[in-house]
């Protein structure tokens, strides 16, 4: 039997509420299953920014990232953000360890390129070591990925957190049960955009496309529910949805939306 | 018979000349033997505090760090210097790992107390995890060492890069014959500081007491030596001071100033 293994993805507003992320890392490090941790840190990088005036341009929900952009996702991401997460873990008693994707060329990526647009210093993954990973989570460390991944030539690259889970998460796949966990600062996915409490438990394949007719799930929900369904046909078990504050009931089933194939 | 092992710690206006910086990690990537790299990065972290009006206060060469200056050594340390570092290295083909000491328990310290001046978030080094820097070391990745370290407690401290250099050099001689290297941007100790070429090659404890009676060591330079020879009697096997780009003649002791017991 496979062993089972958390990829959890923290963002939206939990970075940037001490609080709120103090209590997710207590919650995070409570789990007792193996687990890999993957944080962005996108608002602190544009209040860094502002007050360095530095201009920010968002196409798509992706930053166009200069060589000064570049320097602040860098520090903010996998120093400040990256830093004070494992501080934090390891004061919960969790053994954490952070990385980019250049340490351990962890994660390999490409620049973006003929996109019709320059995005500047952003990566597309090209190749996760899982070997490393797995020798890690061996050991009960627990990885803690910021979204800055390499190209092997010097550069470092900005690379979307969301897509550095499902990465990790589909290469994982080949040795471990992994359930890839998206906690953000909603319940999961909704019946009612304006009810809270509807969230949807399950949703399979059959359901999505139900949803989707019925309209119930439309806009920005579509694209993420796409990219479930695209790492569950890459290998991962299950994609979970919730908030942040839920993360146990969550990856119990009790909380948030759980995806599958 | 013990394995070699290099201690190598960069920093003056190494770090923030780029130019320089990667003729170091290119050499450095050459060296045959097991090697790990601790950085500074004062001046880039004094000039992204002065960007930001954070005013910065030094005192006997220590930055006073309040919760603002934290936050921006653990971004340029740990984030920017640490990351460009590692992806330079990885593409000279050498497998290096940044580290905080927060990662993976790294380096313990202590709020430094008592000192008849509040410093701030500054810490002193308690412990060293030399288990697992051996192991990593034996996998054959280069380690690269960031100088802000954690209480366990959940609370980052800057400290001294000198210093950890020397408590990681000293942790790890039990199991090696370690060379503690520290690169800087004159080519070792000088018989006249005026002249460059005046470097003295070999100092060793008697050789010391004779060049202080006579002046030629002096001011500046005393701490420094006092501190190499303090590591050489806690078993680390010789101290080298050097310029940055004469890392391998100064390992081989063809140039820089080496200093045994």
């Amino acid at each position: 039997m496979k062993k089972e293994l958390l990829v959890v993805k923290i963002g939206g507003n939990v970075i940037d509420d001490d609080g709120a992320l103090d209590d997710f890392l207590k919650n995070f490090s409570r789990l007792t299953q193996p687990a890999i941790l993957v944080h962005g840190g996108g608002k602190l990088a544009t209040e860094l920014a502002a007050q360095l005036n530095i201009p920010q341009q968002m196409v798509e929900g992706r930053r166009i990232t200069d060589a000064e952009t570049l320097k602040v996702v860098t520090m903010v991401y996998a120093g400040f953000v990256n830093k004070n997460i494992v501080a934090k873990l390891q004061s919960h008693g969790k053994n954490a360890l952070g990385f980019s994707g250049a340490d351990a060329d962890m994660i390999r990526s490409e620049k973006r390129q003929n996109a019709g647009f320059d995005y500047g210093f952003v990566g597309d993954v090209k190749k996760v070591n899982t070997a490393f990973l797995q020798e890690i989570l061996n050991e009960n460390f627990c990885p803690v990925i910021a979204p800055v991944t390499h190209d092997g030539k010097g550069q470092l690259l900005n690379t979307n957190a969301d897509t550095i889970a499902a990465e990790v998460a589909a290469a994982l796949s080949y040795d471990a049960d992994v359930s890839l966990c998206y906690l953000f600062e909603k319940r999961g996915v909704l019946r009612d955009a304006e009810d809270g409490s509807s969230v949807i438990n399950k949703i399979d394949s059959a359901d999505y496309n139900a949803l989707k007719k019925d309209g119930i799930v439309h806009s920005g929900m579509i694209p993420k529910l796409d990219n479930a369904f695209r790492s569950l046909s890459r290998g991962v078990k299950k994609v979970i949805i919730a908030h942040a504050g839920e993360l146990n009931d969550a990856v119990s089933g009790q909380a948030g939306t759980t995806i599958l194939p």
